[in-house]
C-alpha cells in the first residue's frame, strides 16, 4: 500500500492511483442531487463521524425512514481525525467492515519517549517504550487512518443497507420548531439554490460540530474555557535519521518543547504534534499568524540531534487546547433553565416551543452528539472516537422506541450515559494535556501515565450507571469478567457447531437485536440437570419469557433476542 | 450474514438482498458492451478462475495491453467450484482480498468420520475427528465460497488495477493463426450480433474450460479416461438431526455407499456429495436420466437412523469422475509429435502454422490453463484452485517477457513446471477417488488417507525441480525450512521500524517484483561485520548486484527487486 508515496491521496487504496480522481467524482455526483422527503422519522444534521454512525445504524432498518443533511457539497475528501481506538474498531466489526479497516489503517503497536539525554541534556534520548495497548484490552489495535475513509465505509454501509440512505448535500437548517404532538417541523435551504423547504420529522438528531445549529436553536451552550497553549499540527514527508518515525513517540525536550509523532496509514507520512507559544489569558491562537515554517522549526529544535527534511507538508494547522461540553444532549428544560433564542444566518429562527410546558410531556425529541455537545483537544485522539460512540449509543434506542420495542423512556438514558462519559472524558483529556505539556524537567514519565490511562484512550473505560437498560451490581458475582455497564469485551471462542474458531463479540451486529450469553455449567446440554438446558426451555416456554413477551408472532424467533 | 436463510442469493452479502438482484443488473450492465481491441499483448479466453487470475495480474501493469474474452453473456452468477485451498488463499492475499474472502465464506475447520457403528453395522456413529489443516501449514484455513464471488472479487480487482481490465463477453473464438513474427492473429466472432473481428496478439492464453477450443485449435487432446463410478452433488436447505451438518465429513454406510457433506458460507446450506451407481465400461451418466430425488433418496439411506428433511435443493448435477491431461501446456511441437487440425463450429479453422518449422522459432505463444488441459473429480476440492495456480504461475512470466525483463525462454517453464504438477494432481486425485469409493467393511480409515494428503489438498505440496528460475538443492542447508522449489512459507512476525505484528509472506504482492528475504545474523546491523549490512552493500553498490544490473534507472530502487 504505497498510496501516500506520491504524496497524499485520499481514496480507497485499492484503486489504482490513476483512476482515483475520477472515481471520487463518480462518487461525488452519485452521492449528489438527492431530495429530502417530506416526513421522516429521524433527520440527522451534518455528515460527520457521529451523523454517519446513526445514519448507518438506522438504515439498518427497512421500516424506519432517515435522512441526513450536510451543508458542504459533498463527501469528506480529506479529514484530520484520524485515530481509530480499539473500541471504535470494535463497533466497526458491528458495522461490518472492520477487516477493511485493519487492511488500509497504520497500526500503533508501541509508543515510545525521548527525553533530554541524562549525559547531555541537549540532545534526546529514547527512555522508554510500552505497548501502545494493554495485553488482552481489545481483540483489536489501535489504528490511523484518514478520516474520509471511514466516512467512505459508512457511506458505503448506508447505501448497501436494508435503508438505503445517502446524504442530501448542499443543505443547511434555518429553524427548527417541535410542535405540540411532539414532532419537529426543520426548515431547510438549499445553500446552492437558495431553495427552501421543511421536514416534518419525529426525532431531530444535531451532529453539526462545534459551532452546532442545532445546540444553538435548542438554546444551549458549550460551557468550559481554552487552555492557554498553542499546538502545531502536520503531515509530513521527511527524510530523517530519528530511528522512531514509525511509532507513536513523544519527544520531551530540555528547553525547545514537547512534541508527539503519529506515523500514517500507507507507509511514507506521519502525523507530528508541537508544542508552540503559551497564550495569553483569552489569547486566540490565529492572532499569532502562524505559518507552516513556525511549526518545522520548532519541531527541528525539539528533534535535536536527529535531523529532519521536509519535502512535503499536505496538511497543517495550529489550535489552541480546550474543553467544553453542555449541561444536556437533549432538548430537555431542567427545572430553571432558560431557553436562548439564537440567531442563525441573519434569520430569527422561529421560538421553539418548550416540550414540557407546551406539549404536557417530556419526552426529548431533539439530541446533539459529538462535537455539537463536547469537545476536547484532539491528542487524546478522542474527539471522533467519543463523538461515533455518542451515535451508536442513541441510534439503537431511537430504533426501539420509533419500532415500538421500548417506551419513550428509553431515550433518556442517552443524555444519563453520555453526557456523564463526556465529562469523564473531559476531565481526562485536561489532566492528560497538562500531563503532557509537562516540561522534561518536572521529572514526569509520560509512560507511567500512559499505561494508567489506556484504557481511556482506547475507549473502553466507559462505565454507565444503574438505569432503566443497565442492572445494578447485586448480581455480578454472576459473571465476574463482565462488569455490569461496560462493553462486553470479547474473547476468542470455538463455536462448537463448526468447531470454527471466532471472536464472542462479532457475534454481536448492529442489528438492533439484544444479545443473551448464557455461560455454560459443565453438564451435557442433553441432560436434564443442565441449567443452560433449563434457561433455554424457560426461554422458549416460559409465560415470563422476554422472548415470548416481545418477539412478534409474525418474526423469527431470534428477531429480537439472538 | 444470513444470506443463504431464504433460499439461495448470489450476491454481496454486505449489499442488502432486496437491493441485491437491482445491483447483480447493473453490474452486468456495467461489464457489458466492452469493445475488444485491434491489438493486444495478450488475449485470454475465457472468464473463468484460470483467465481471470491471469487478468487480474496482468491489470496490474500499465504498460500490458490485456483483452478477456468470453462465450457467455455476462459475469458467472452462480458457480459450483465453491472450495478455496489454504495456498488460493496466500495467492488472494498477494491480490490484496484475502480479507474479505475470510469475512464471507464458511471455513472448514475440523473433518469427522462416520462409519458403521460397530454395536449396531446398520447405523452410522462418529468414529474419527481430525484438523481439516494441519497445524502450520499455512496462515490461511481452506474455506467455501460461491465460485461467483471469486469472480466478483477478481473482476473488481482488475477494473481498480492501473490496467482497469474488463472483460468482453458474448465473444467466442473462430479461428487461430500464428504468423512468422510470432504474434497471433484470432478471429473472433459476437455470439450475438455475429459480427466477426479479428485481433493481434503477441500471446494468447486458453483458459475456456475442459471443451477448450483454443487447445483444440491447437491439435492437442485431453488424454485419459472415465472412471465408472456415478456421483450426485446436491447444495441442500434442510433439517436434521444430524449432529455434524456443519463440519466436513464423509459417511461410509455398510451397505448403501458413501457421501460427504461440506458446508456453505452463510450458516444454512450445505454441500452433499452422494456416490450413486457404478456405471458400466464406457457408459456415461447422461443415459441413466437420474432426477434430483434419486440423489435425496441415496443421501437419506446413507444417513440412517439421522433423518434429513430437505426444504430447498437451490442446486444439483449429477456427474463421473475423470482424470485427464494434455502432454504440453503451450504451442511447441515436440519431436515426432503431429498437429491437428479441427473443425470448430462446422467452420475449419485456418491450418495453423508451426512455429518451430515455419518460423524458425521454438518460442511458445499460444498456452493452455485450467481445465483446457486437465480435469480431475470435484470432491478433493482442487480443479478451481489448481487451475488459478496454472495461471498464477503463467501471468508473471508473460509480463517478464513482455516488459523486456526476461527471454522468452522464461515462458517454457510454465509447462514444465505446471505440467508435470498436472500428473502429480491426477496421481494425487485418482488415488483420492479410488479411496473414497472403498466400501467401509474394507477397513479403510478416510482419517489416515486425509491427514497423509492434507498438503496436497491445501495446494502447499508442489515443488518445482531445477530449472532457469528455481535453484539446485546445492545450497538448501543455508534456508532448511524454505524447500527450494516450493512457496515460500509465510510466518508470523514483528516488523522492527514500526513493531507491528504481520506475516512475512504478506509483503509479497501480485505486482511483478521480485522480493529477497534475507534471515539476519545476530551481529547488530550498524556493524561492520554485520552480515546482512554486508549483502545491503553489495547490492546497492557492486556492479555484480542484480539490483544495479536489473532496475531500469529511471525507475524506483525497488521497482525490480523488493
Amino acid at each position: 500500500m504505497q498510496f501516500h508515496l506520491n504524496g497524499f491521496q485520499a481514496g480507497d487504496p485499492h484503486i489504482d492511483a490513476g483512476q482515483a480522481s475520477e472515481r471520487v467524482a463518480a462518487a461525488t455526483s452519485q452521492e449528489t442531487n438527492r431530495v429530502l422527503p417530506d416526513e421522516v422519522d429521524v433527520l440527522i444534521v451534518g455528515c460527520g463521524p457521529a451523523g454517519l454512525t446513526l445514519a448507518a445504524q438506522l438504515s439498518q432498518f427497512a421500516d424506519i425512514s432517515t435522512a441526513i443533511i450536510e451543508t458542504k457539497p459533498g463527501p469528506l475528501i480529506l479529514g484530520q481525525a484520524d485515530g481509530i481506538a480499539c473500541r471504535t474498531m470494535e463497533m466497526f466489526e458491528a458495522f461490518n467492515f472492520s477487516e477493511r479497516v485493519l487492511k488500509e489503517a497504520c497500526w500503533i503497536n508501541e509508543v515510545t519517549f525521548w527525553r533530554p539525554d541524562p549525559r547531555n541534556p541537549s540532545q534526546i534520548s529514547r527512555q522508554g517504550r510500552i505497548r501502545d495497548t494493554e495485553e488482552g484490552l481489545s481483540e483489536f489495535p489501535h489504528v490511523v487512518l484518514n478520516q474520509a475513509r471511514v466516512h467512505d465505509f459508512y457511506l458505503e454501509t448506508m447505501r448497501n443497507a436494508p435503508g438505503k440512505l445517502s446524504p442530501v448535500y448542499d443543505t443547511e437548517i434555518t429553524a427548527i420548531n417541535r410542535s405540540d404532538s411532539g414532532a419537529v417541523t426543520v426548515d431547510v435551504r438549499n445553500s446552492r439554490s437558495g431553495a427552501s423547504a421543511s421536514v416534518l420529522a419525529q426525532y431531530v438528531v444535531g451532529c453539526d460540530g462545534a459551532r452546532s445549529r442545532v445546540r444553538q436553536m435548542m438554546g444551549r451552550d458549550l460551557v468550559g474555557d481554552s487552555a492557554n497553549q498553542a499546538w502545531g499540527v502536520m503531515d509530513l514527508l521527511a527524510v530523517t535519521d530519528f530511528p522512531d518515525i514509525r511509532f507513536k513517540c513523544t519527544i520531551q525536550s530540555a528547553d525547545n518543547g514537547n512534541l508527539m509523532i503519529i506515523p500514517r496509514e500507507g507507509g511514507y507520512l506521519f502525523r507530528v504534534y508541537v508544542e508552540l507559544d503559551k497564550l495569553a489569558p483569552n489569547e486566540r491562537i490565529g492572532s499569532r499568524e502562524l505559518v507552516k515554517e513556525d511549526i518545522i522549526d520548532a519541531a527541528r529544535r525539539i528533534f535535536h540531534p536527529y535531523t529532519l527534511d521536509v519535502k512535503e507538508v499536505p496538511w497543517w494547522s495550529v489550535y489552541e487546547v480546550g474543553q467544553r461540553i453542555c449541561n444536556r444532549f437533549d432538548d430537555i428544560k431542567e427545572r430553571g433553565e432558560d431557553r436562548v433564542k439564537e440567531r442563525v444566518n441573519e434569520r430569527v429562527s422561529e421560538p421553539m416551543q418548550d416540550p414540557v410546558d407546551q406539549a404536557g410531556q417530556s419526552q426529548p425529541r431533539i439530541f446533539i452528539a459529538g462535537d455539537a455537545c463536547h469537545t476536547h483537544s484532539p491528542k487524546a485522539g478522542q474527539g471522533m472516537n467519543f463523538s461515533m460512540q455518542d451515535t451508536f449509543n442513541l441510534g439503537w434506542k431511537l430504533a426501539h422506541v420509533i419500532r415500538a420495542l421500548a417506551t419513550p423512556d428509553l431515550l433518556h438514558t442517552y443524555t444519563q450515559e453520555r453526557q456523564r462519559a463526556a465529562r469523564e472524558l473531559i476531565d481526562f483529556d485536561r489532566e492528560w494535556a497538562a500531563m503532557f505539556n509537562q516540561s522534561a524537567s518536572e521529572e514526569n514519565h509520560h509512560e507511567d501515565n500512559f499505561l494508567k490511562q489506556g484504557r481511556y484512550t482506547a475507549g473502553v473505560a466507559t462505565c454507565y450507571q444503574p438505569s432503566l437498560i443497565t442492572a445494578s451490581r447485586d448480581h455480578q458475582m454472576l459473571a465476574p469478567g463482565y462488569p455490569i455497564g461496560m462493553r462486553f469485551h470479547s474473547a476468542p471462542v470455538i463455536r462448537a457447531a463448526d468447531a470454527r474458531p471466532l471472536h464472542l463479540g462479532h457475534a454481536g451486529k448492529a442489528d438492533g437485536r439484544w444479545r443473551l450469553y448464557a455461560f455454560a455449567d459443565p453438564a451435557p446440554p442433553q441432560s436434564s440437570s443442565s441449567l443452560v438446558r433449563g434457561l433455554c426451555d424457560y426461554l422458549q416456554h416460559d409465560a415470563a419469557s422476554p422472548l415470548k413477551r416481545f418477539t412478534p408472532s409474525d418474526r423469527d424467533i431470534d428477531a429480537v433476542f439472538d
